[in-house]
């Protein structure tokens, strides 16, 4: 176990902005957010996934929503907290460890901010190992673990609670159609599960990953070095493409934002496809990269740079980091492969592993 | 005080689609379900407003969505008293009263069946008089008594509870959008309130006023007489026009049944507006009758026409019925008025009181 420091917050938004593909929240509105909330409270535990007591009540916190939303309407911050306890009531039973559901510049940092207000530790673990756009894709419901019952709580303190939810699909949609309706965004707590169940479905260490990820990346630019090949060697990534911005073509629907990109360089042309996270990379017909493995953009300073912020002109790089062994069985890949987003291409293995070489 | 008698739920549900304007669900459907369910149970109690302890914890439960949903899909019958007991668990007390949000068809129907199965009393009111679209639409809540929490529950008995609500209208907003996501059709159970606040909001009488226009409809109809004018008679309702259903264009849109008729007969023709029940009817520019007055449609044997089965080349009399006073005040006509509905144009109240001559 070790405690979250105000430096790891830094370190931790930038990493898990990695990881996140392009989606996950935007890490500097997310830190700035935390940072506010947890000023004058002790420090968060981190335990780690081996740690977990077998018998421990584990719930999942994060927000939901386009991270275009967020954007344009800063967040209270203390939704997916208020969510927790609204959850708690209904199960009569108190949470004692949160668990992040993906990793993600903002929402790597929401189960963070919760646990400040909650008192209570976070686990060293999440049910992605990157961010994707729907609820059910997690190596938890995946795995046939928990997801219901399920709460949400809006900015002004609405909550919604579903419960007896047949399917972790019937949960993506009810969750995202009250959503919409609270506005686009919302703070949410769901699927408890025992210790054991956690232990047996999490990818263990995502946190201290994204943290050691951040940590290179600031420490590279501080020192004046290459920041964007710091990140590929804390992330285990490989350079897919480096070149311009030419187009971005983005809109919101469906709770979602979804769009394309259309990188240009001397020698070529990548088009990147995107549902909140970068999904798909090609070049023509060619698939350069593909859900689940990690497509992500990072910028001259090895910022990355998320969906909702990508605009024209920006240089950047594009790097691929291989997906989490969990998320590339034909399980998974039915919830997270490239046909589950409805692209008619099969998924071909980046090389690598995923957490670094 | 009296008990539901089964010939009495032929005769609500018959008045009942009378006073739900077009709207409130199909009453043959409707009553399928309620005697399939309601068979050798005890008789439901119906107490009248007067009766009602100032003490009691009331609810109001009933049926959300598209008439014409019911009609592909048969619901089970038991959403609602499945919403009531959500929201009793989660409320940690009982209901001791049922409260029929409108009058309707089926969703006259629903309380009294939620009723047989919880074994509670139905009271004879309801916040309408007549059956409208949204859930804010209601006495209850134009007068700001209860509207949260609430509970939904679909036929596969997926439970979505809401807390916090801040206005009727964003109640009905999330409410709307989850039932749209649980197939466009779910039971409810929302607005706990105390006996004293449904005396001072409720609309007296409905269920028999319902039953007393059913019962004559009837009776007509079995001594061969003309049911129109029976069903005219019962209710206080004068004959805006008789004619032909010549166009039907009915589209479901944001979880309603949208649409327009064209009538034509010799003498003119008739335009009706609905949004699952019939808010505006005019001939040219010039308006009929305009919600919150009822506007419905008999055919030849004095049988309601809802908006779900009204269709090419029927033979009706467009009926209407002055709205309750209580719709007709300024802050009541803000919400349930013209207005409220996009129609630009101003309320012209009909002759003649509510509840017949």
């Amino acid at each position: 176990m070790r405690s979250v420091t105000r430096e790891d917050l830094l370190w931790i938004a930038t990493g898990a902005a990695v990881l996140g593909s392009g989606g996950g929240g935007n890490p500097y509105r997310g830190r700035l957010i935390a940072e506010n909330l947890m000023e004058g409270r002790p420090p968060v535990q981190l335990v780690r996934l081996e740690e977990l007591p077998d018998d421990a009540l584990c719930v999942e916190v994060g927000n939901i929503g386009a991270p275009v939303i967020g954007m344009e309407r800063i967040p209270r911050g203390d939704e997916a907290y208020q969510a927790l306890r609204a959850l708690e009531r209904h199960l009569g039973r108190r949470a004692t460890h949160l668990i992040p559901p993906e990793v993600g510049g903002s929402n790597s940092l929401a189960p963070i901010v919760v646990a400040a207000l909650a008192g209570l530790p976070v686990v060293d673990t999440d049910g992605m190992g990157r961010a994707f756009p729907e609820m059910q894709q997690t190596t938890f419901m995946i795995g046939g673990a928990a997801w219901s019952p399920a709460a949400l709580c809006d900015y002004r303190h609405t909550v919604a609670l579903l419960d007896e939810v047949p399917s972790p699909r019937d949960l993506e949609r009810l969750a995202r159609a009250i959503t919409v309706a609270m506005g686009g965004a919302a703070g949410f707590a769901c699927a408890p599960m025992s210790g054991s169940e956690v232990k047996r479905w999490g990818i263990p260490g995502t946190m201290s990953l994204a943290r050691r990820i951040g940590r290179s990346i600031e420490r590279a630019r501080s020192c004046g070095e290459d920041a964007v090949r710091a990140a590929s060697l804390a992330s285990g990534a490989s350079t897919l493409f480096v070149g311009k911005v030419e187009d971005v073509e983005r809109r919101l629907t469906g709770g979602f934002a979804r769009g394309r990109l259309r990188l240009a360089s001397p020698s070529g042309e990548l088009e990147l496809l995107f549902q909140n996270e970068n999904l798909l990379a090609r070049c023509g017909e060619r698939v350069v990269a593909s859900t689940p493995d990690l497509i992500c953009l990072l910028d001259e300073r090895g910022e990355p740079v998320t969906t909702e912020v990508v605009r024209y002109g920006l240089r950047v790089s594009v790097i691929g980091i291989p997906a989490p062994a969990a998320l590339r069985s034909p399980q998974a890949l039915e919830v997270v492969g490239p046909a589950a987003f409805g692209y008619p291409v099969s998924y071909t293995p980046l090389p690598g592993m995923y957490g670094g070489p």
